[in-house]
């Protein structure tokens, strides 16, 4: 039987897969391949942490989660375009993903980049020609999509792919890692969790808190997957163990043994939880952070 | 001597240059290769053309241009990633841009490609975050937004790319041509114009024909180019004549000729003027779509 948290879960989960088909490209003439390989990058894929942050964070400042899917579906494209693209031959050169075939495994290279190129591109025409402005000002609209831009750019997202790919074949350090996830996990995880702040009409002082509870979910999800590398179960996670290792690649794991890296989930977990007892009614993300901290895939 | 329209493209184009650099990112540690990734393929590059267009329309509806700059910083933003992402060796594998070397020549494959991915989200966090919101309204800022992703997304741009791949190496009509260079030229074009119109205060019916205005220019400017691919002077284009024939590529010279080529262009040139007859001191856009039929790089 599942618990509260696990319904109240899969009740977003269920309401963001129903939802997300309308935000996608209808095939056109001559270039088919386009919305299916588009379509094919976000579905069946993964487990929407990034879209249940935002419909539950504007939940939490307002009531109700719907409005927020926009933003929802906006925020996974973006990282489902940066999987297409980190995917890519010039990148990590991985051939699954998700248990199935990567973008450029199934459509070819030059197909996963436009992919990714369209996902990113259309998660913007998403904020900006879905959302019902009765409900939300374009104001909070050009906001939203303006933390989006930021965490998911240059001092964000694509800046932490940068430093790892500046970092490949060197002894990186622990602050460095740091640094790295940071910007490659954390802050598009701050986008979600601040975009629905943002939807919800949350005020600044909570909009900075839930950028603060991001960065330490954010890196504790990140160690937890350097630590699901090397003792996760591989059919779980629907790819290959070990990978790490055999790419010499520094991780938390590697740098600071299994179980400190442990502990500073722990830590981190408690950490972000301390956030969440400021916000009022705030049990489901307390619940989703100790299941993130907990996963085995 | 140079004669106003020449004067006024000059001002408007230094206008442009002197304000990018404030729009463009700062060297961050560990990653100092995405903020000149990032300048170099949006530096010294071009024509201008499309913020060119962003400004004049916008003047055209309320008298000031300068406040179309972040927006025309966006649409060079998308354009330069599009050239950059365009070079890549999964797409046309061009080692020269402009007379320099292209983006992943210089920098390595997935740098460009991250740099790329950098320029499309920059131009988004841009209008979000560098419009001056006493002067445009959020609403006008959001709805320039959706135009630029609408055409540079998979309706528009991308979708072009994507017809462009498909039909390689096949033989395609001069519909599926026309098809493609609306996606692909066009819909970019269309997008400067109506974010200048919309930033300027313009109604519906002046927005939609700017948006036409644009389909004329841009398919003329694909057919200049490539009739400048068979008689243009390598040295001027900055860049080698011939590839297209080289490449068994179907052009409006390949699947025209020259002459009758020509004439397209002369034809969509006189209609985009007879649509600027509509607004009322487009003297300088009439010049412009003369001086874009007639180029010469």
């Amino acid at each position: 039987m599942m618990n509260d948290f696990k319904m109240h879960l899969k009740e977003y989960v269920d309401f963001f897969e129903d939802n997300l088909p309308q935000f996608l490209p209808k095939a056109e003439p001559h270039q088919e391949v386009l919305s299916e390989s588009v379509t094919y990058c976000i579905t069946d894929g993964g487990k929407r942490i990034r879209p249940v942050l935002v419909l539950e964070f504007c939940r939490l400042f307002c009531g109700d989660y719907k409005k927020a899917m926009p933003f929802a579906a906006a925020i996974e494209m973006i990282h489902s375009y940066s999987l297409a693209h980190d995917d890519l031959p010039c990148m990590d050169d991985d051939d699954m993903r998700r248990g199935k075939p990567s973008c450029h495994k199934k459509y070819g290279e030059a197909n996963a980049l436009l992919a990714g190129d369209a996902l990113l591109t259309l998660a913007f025409d998403t904020i900006a020609s879905k959302t019902d402005f009765s409900d939300i000002s374009p104001l909070q609209a050009i906001r939203a999509a303006g933390v989006l831009a930021e965490k998911a750019g240059v001092y964000g997202m694509i800046g932490g792919q940068v430093i790892d790919l500046q970092s490949e074949g060197k002894k990186a350090d622990v602050e460095i890692l740091k640094l790295m996830d940071s910007k490659k996990t954390s802050a598009l995880i701050a986008a979600a969790c601040q975009m629905g702040c943002i939807v919800g009409g949350a005020d600044e002082a909570d909009i900075a808190l839930a950028g603060e509870y991001a960065e330490k979910i954010g890196l504790a999800f990140q160690i937890v997957d350097d630590i699901l590398d090397v003792k996760g179960d591989a059919k779980l996670l629907g790819k290959p163990v070990g990978s790490d290792s055999e790419n010499d690649k520094s991780t938390y794991v590697s740098l600071l043994g299994l179980e400190q890296s442990q502990r500073l989930v722990d830590d981190l977990t408690n950490e972000a939880i301390e956030i969440l007892n400021r916000f009022e009614g705030s049990e489901f993300l307390r619940e989703l952070t100790l299941f993130l901290a907990k996963r085995d895939y």
